[in-house]
C-alpha cells in the first residue's frame, strides 16, 4: 500500500492483503468534521482508488462512541458553513452554493473511488454520517448504533448527499421520508429492516472484523471483474436499463481482454487461489 | 388556517396547530369519487400548499369502512370516463386524452402540496386510493386495511398515476406487478413487507392519532427545512445523482439564509422550543 | 397456441387455457447455455409476444437440479465469447462488442414479450438465472432454491443484463452489491428478504403449480389491461414520474376504447366469468 | 369560434375559416405586460387549445409600434415580481419562487395550446417577445423589427423561457450566447440568418397576412394530423430519439384510426378539397 | 464486398474500394416503397454493416426521377397500414402499433449501420425520403429535388422517424414546423439553407460522383478512427455533455489500442498512403 | 485582478476593466498542448472562475500562426497519451480511460468558469481547438483560420469533448460529421456558415479587438444577470424545458434579490453607468 502517513484527520492502515481501513480520527469529538477534515477526506478517497495494492476499503470512525456526529455546528457556526455571509441575497447565495458545490464534491469522492467500500456504522451516526455511508457501496452496523437524518433539527435541508441518494439506496420511500421529515433517531434493526444496512452484528468490534472478512474476500478476486461491476450498478442507478446495458457492452468489450478470466477458470478448475496482476 | 368551509367533498379541519386534517366526505358510498370530487380535491391541495398556516397535512377517508372504494364506476359508466365517447377513433381518443390529463392533473396536486403529507389508509382502499396514496410523503394504515391496485378488473391498465409512481415508492417489483396484474385484495401486513406502508396501527383510530401526532412534530420544526427536505426527495426520485446534488446546492444557496437556523440552534442549546415565521 | 415444437432447447406447452409453460430443457447439463440456445431463446419469446392464444407465461428449467447454472463455461471457452479474439485491442474489443451486442438482445426479448411472465426459479440458479429472471416480470422460488450473481468468480463483470437490471426489481443496494461483489451463493430465505422474488414455495413442484395458478389467473382478465399494465409498470422504471403519466395517458387514449371494459363490468354485476377477444 | 369578447387585454378575431388571431391589446404602452395581463393570456391559450372551431392561431401585437416591449418595469417595480419581498432570505425566495413558477406556468400555456401557433413579431419586441415567441411553432418577422434579450439590462436572468428554449429553437450557440450575454438589439435580418425567424417580410401588414395565409393552409388540412404533428415534434425536442419513436408508435396507434386519412386519399384522387370532422 | 445479390428491390455496388452504393430500385414506380421493400432494406443495412469490405455507404434512389415518392399509397390502403384494421378500438391500436414498430425498426437500421452514410437526394424526395435521409450521416442533394414532409396530405402525423430526428439533425425549428405542419414541398437552396442538406450539387450524376469521393476519402482512413467518431456523434445527439464525454471515456479506452495510430502517424510523417486492417 | 504570474504557458493579461485576456503561450510550436499544459489550463480557469475582478474571458493562442495546432503529437507519442501502455487489454484500457479521464476534467474548465468567455480563432486551429472552443461561450474567428476536426488523421475518434460538444453548438448535423469524419480542413466562411463561430474579422488583431470590445460591454453589466444567463443556457442545453424552467426558478429565487436590479434600474432611468458590486 503507498504511504498514507501525511493525513491527520483520518488513519489509514492494511488489516489484509490488498485491504485498506480507514478511520475517522477525531473521537474526542464524536469523529465531528470542520472544513480541513472533508478536504482531507477527499484527497484520501481520490489517493485509495488508484493505489494499484488497494483492492476494497473498510470505512469506519475511531473509537467507541461514534461513527460521526455529523458536522461540528460549533465550528460551522463560527467561521464557516453556517456563519453567515457578505453582500446581497445573491452575493450571499452565491458565496453559499460555491461552498456546498466543494462539500459536495469532497464527499461524492468516496462514491467515485474506484475500489469496493464497505461502511461500518457504530455508535452515533448523525448527519454527514447518511450522506458519506451512502456513498458507500455495502453498508452494516452494530447493534447500538443511533442513526438520524439530523439536518432538519438544525433549520436547514440536507445537501451533501443525503436527501440525493438515500431514495436510491434503500427501498420504502414512506420510510425515508418519514426519518428525513422528522430527524428522528433510529436503531440498527430499523435500519435493517428498511435495507438501509445489509446486516447488524454484536458490536463495533464484530462489525469491523465482518467487514474486513467480506473486504478480504472481494480483494482475493479479479480486480478487474470487481471493479466493473462496482462501477457498472454505480452507472445503472442513473440511467435507463437501455443506456446501462450498451454502456456494460462498451466497458466490457475491452475489460474481456484480460488475463483474470484465464487465471479464474484455470483456477476454479484446479482448485487452487488465483493470482491475478495489479490494477 | 385559511378558510376551507367552502369545499363539499372534503372535510378540512386543524386538530393541532399548523397540522390540517383533510377527509374525503361521502361515507354513506364508500367515499368513492365521481369527476366533482377530484376536481375539488386538486382545488383543496392547492390552497394548503400555499397556506401559512399549515405545516403538515393528514389525509384520510371520512367513516368506518373506506379509505377510498376508488372511482364511482356506476357514475363513470352514466356520463363519464367510461360512458364511451364520440367521432372516429382519433377523435375519441382526443377526448379521452383529455379527459386522462385533467384527471390526473387534480390527483397530482396531492404531490404537489409543498407541505409533507401523511396518508392514513384504512378498511376498502382500492384504485383510485393506490393512486392518492403515492402522491402523499408517508403511509401509514390500520389492521383491517383492504388495498387493491383494481384496475384490471375493470378492463383497464390504471392510469392516474398507480402504474407511474407504485414502482418508485415501493422496493420488490416483482410484487408490484403481481398485485398490479392480478388486481388481487392484499393486507395491512403484507403492505408493510412491500414498504407500500411504513407503520401499521391496531385501528383507524389509533392511526389517526398517530399520524397527527407525526404531523405536530414535524410541524413543530423549521418549515423552510422541513418543506425544503420533502422538495428535494421528490426531485431525486426522477434525477441522477449528479442532477440532484446540483439542484440541492442551488436551492440551499437561498434556503440556508434564513433565521431558522440561527434559532434552531439557539433552541437546541438552550432546550427551549423554537418558534420559527410563517411560510 | 401456436405450434412450439420445432424449438429444440426449450419445451413449451400449454398447461391451462391462454397460459404457456416454457422450459430450459438441458437438464443433463443443469440447463446451462451455450450461443445457440440463447439465439432460439430470443425466438420462442418473441413468437409467445404476439401469439393470440398465450395471455400469460410460466418460465422455468427443465429436470430438479437448476433452473440453470448460466453459461456453459467449457463451450464459451472453446469458441465462444470467452475464447479469445483475433486482431489488435480494438478490432478485438469490437468483435467482443457485437457479440455482446446479440447476446443482450436475445435476453432482453423475455423482457419485451408483451405476455406477463412469471419465473420459477429452483435448484442452481446461478450467473445467466438472475440476468433472464430479471427480465421476467414476478419471480418465485422453491426453498431449495441456489443463487449467485456467479461472473466475478470467472474474471468478468456480468453484462448480459444483471448489473443493469438487479438494481431497479429489488430494495437493498447494499445486498445487491455485497452479492454481485462477493459472488457468494444466497438461498430462498435471503431472496425473499431482499425482494428479489416474492413468494417462497417448498418445492419446485409447488413453485410450478402456484406460477401456474397465478397465471391462469392473469390469463383470465382482459388481455388489453393486463398487457397494458405490464407495458406502463416497465416503461415507468426508466422515465420520470411526468413522462410516465404523459405515456400513461396516451397509450390509455386509444386503449379505452375496448369492449372488454364492458364486459368487465357486466361480468362484475351479474357475477359471470367474462370472455374477452383475443389479443 | 368560441367567444373571446371576455377577454379585456387580448383580442381575438377570426380572420378565416378554422384560423384564430390573438393580440396583445395594449398599444398605447408598446403592449408592455403587468401580471393580469399574463395570467389572462393563459386562459386565452388554454381556450384555444380545445376550440373545435380553431385550426391554427396567429399571434401578434395590437398596433405599429411593438409586438411588446416585455414586462412593464414601472409596474413590476411598483407592486409586483421586482418590488422585493418580506421575510428573511429563504422566506424572500420562496415567495419569489412562486411568483415565477406561476409567471412561466401562463407563458407555457401558448407552447401546450394543441393548435399551431404562428408568431408575428414586428417593431420594438423585448424581452417577453422572445419568451413568448418561443412558445409558438412557426416565428416570422417585418423588417423593421427590433429584438433583444433585454432582461440582463435590468440586472437579472431572464427566467420566463427565453434561456431555457432559444438554444432549442436555434442553430448558433455562439450567436444565442452573444445576444443573451450582451442584451444587444438585433434586426430582421439577423434573426433569419441565425434561425430565428423562418421568414422575413416588408412590413407588419404583410406579415400578417402572410401569417393568416400559412394558417389558413394549416386549417385546411386534418386537424388530427396537423395536431399530431406538432405534439410530436415538441415531444421530441426534449426526448431521445428512441423514446420519440416510440411514443411515436403509440400516439399514432390511436390517430390513425381516423376518417382523415380516408377523405384525405379520396381528396388527393379526386383532386377536391376535403372536409374534415371538428376535433 | 460480400454477396449483396439476393436482394430484390435495392442494387448494391461497390465503385470504389471499401465503398458500397445502394440503389432503392423501383425506379419505375418513383422508387415508392411497400413492405417487402422495408423490410428488406434493414437487412441491406444489417449485412453492410459488420461487412469488413465495406467502410462507407452511398444511398440513392435508382432512375433520374426520383430518390423515392416515399410510401406506395395505393399497397398501403389495399392491404398494409392504412388498410384499416380488425377488432374493438384497443385491438385495431394494438395491430396498428406492432406494424409502426417493425416499419420504424427497419428504418432504424440505416442509422444502426456501423459505416458512414452518405445520402444523396434528387428528383422527388418525398415522405420516407426524409425519414431515411435523417438516419444517414451526411446528407446532400441536386438541384432539381423536390423534398416534402408530405404525410400531414394523407391525413396523418409522419411516424416512421422524420418527427423524431428531423428536429435533431436541423437548426431553425421554426422551419422544421413550417415544413412539417404544412407539407408544402420544397427545394435544393431551401434544404442547404436550412442546413437539412450540406451541399448542392448541379445534376443527380454530379451529386452522386461527389458522394462516391466523399465516401473513398472517409474510406481511406483508419476505420476505426472513422466508426468511433460516427457512434460517438450519434451517442452525443441523446445524451447531456457529462454522459458523453464518459461514453466516450469508455469507448476510447479500448480503441486506442489500434494499430492504425501507429500507422496513421508513420504515414503521416513518411507522406505514404497508410494500410489498415479489416474491422 | 488577482496575480497569475505563476503559469507558465498562459499569459494572462487584463487588457480592460474586469475583463482577462488568456493566451496560449507556445507560439513557436504553433501553441501545441503537452500534459503539463493542459494540467494548468484548468487551474487557470478554475481561478478566473472565482475571481471577483473578473467579469469576462477573452481566449486566444499568442503568436500569428496558430490558435493552436492540437495535441503535440510528437510529446504524446514519447512519452504520454499515445505512448503505448502496459499490462493486458484491460489493464491498458483502464490506464487510458484514468488518462482520458483527467484530459477531459482539464479541458472542461473552460466551460465550468463561471465567467463569460469568448474565444478567437485564428491561424492554425485544429483538433483540440475545437475542444476547447466549444467548451467557450462566443466563438469569433479571422479570415485567415484554418480549422479542422483532425483526430480521425491520426486514427482516433476525438475523445476530449468535440464529438460531445460539437453537435450541441452547431446546427447542422449533416456538416458536422461530414467535417468530423473526413477531418477535411475548412475555413472561416464555412465556419460561420455552419453557425461554428457568429463573427469573421479581417485579421487577429481586429478579431482580438472586437472580443475586448464584447468582453468589456458584457462586464459593464451586473455579474449577477450575466453569470446566472450562462450558467442557465448551458443547464438548458443538458435538460428538458420543463427541467430547465424548474431549475430557472430556483435559481432566481435567490438572484433576484440582488441590489443590482434597482441599480440597473435607476441608471436606465438616469441615463448613467451603473456600478455593480464584486461577486
Amino acid at each position: 500500500m503507498q504511504d498514507y502517513t501525511r493525513f491527520t484527520h483520518f488513519n489509514v492502515s492494511s488489516p489484509s492483503e490488498y485491504v485498506a481501513h480507514v478511520e475517522i480520527n477525531r473521537p474526542q469529538k464524536l469523529n465531528a468534521f470542520f472544513e480541513d477534515m472533508w478536504l482531507e477526506l477527499g484527497k484520501v478517497f481520490d489517493k485509495l482508488s488508484h493505489d494499484p495494492d488497494v483492492r476494497a476499503v473498510v470505512f469506519s470512525g475511531a473509537g467507541d462512541r461514534a461513527f460521526t456526529s455529523g458536522l461540528d455546528v460549533q465550528a460551522a457556526s463560527e467561521g464557516g458553513a453556517l456563519s453567515g455571509s457578505k453582500g446581497d441575497g445573491a452575493r450571499a447565495a452565491t458565496s453559499m452554493r460555491r461552498h456546498i458545490d466543494e462539500f459536495q464534491e469532497c464527499i461524492s469522492r468516496i462514491e467515485k473511488c474506484e475500489k469496493p467500500i464497505v461502511c461500518v456504522l457504530h455508535g452515533i451516526s448523525y448527519g454527514l454520517a447518511i450522506d458519506m455511508s451512502c456513498c458507500a457501496d455495502v453498508r452494516i452496523c452494530s447493534k447500538d448504533t443511533k442513526l438520524a437524518v439530523k439536518e432538519v433539527d438544525i433549520g436547514i435541508a440536507a445537501d451533501i448527499g443525503t436527501l440525493s441518494r438515500l431514495p436510491k439506496v434503500v427501498s420504502n420511500i414512506s420510510w425515508v421520508k418519514d426519518i428525513s421529515l422528522s430527524a428522528r433517531i433510529f436503531g440498527a434493526d430499523e435500519a435493517l429492516a428498511a435495507g438501509f444496512v445489509s446486516h447488524v452484528y454484536g458490536s463495533k468490534a464484530e462489525s469491523i472484523a465482518a467487514a474486513i472478512s467480506w473486504a478480504s474476500l472481494v480483494a482475493s478476486k479479479s480486480p478487474v471483474a470487481v471493479q466493473g461491476t462496482k462501477e457498472l450498478i454505480n452507472h445503472a442507478r442513473d440511467h435507463s436499463v437501455a443506456d446501462s446495458l450498451r454502456y456494460t457492452a462498451i466497458w466490457n468489450s475491452a475489460m474481456l481482454q484480460t488475463e483474470d478470466v484465464k487465471s479464474a477458470l484455470l483456477s476454479g478448475m484446479k482448485k487452487t487461489k488465483p493470482r491475478f496482476a495489479k490494477l
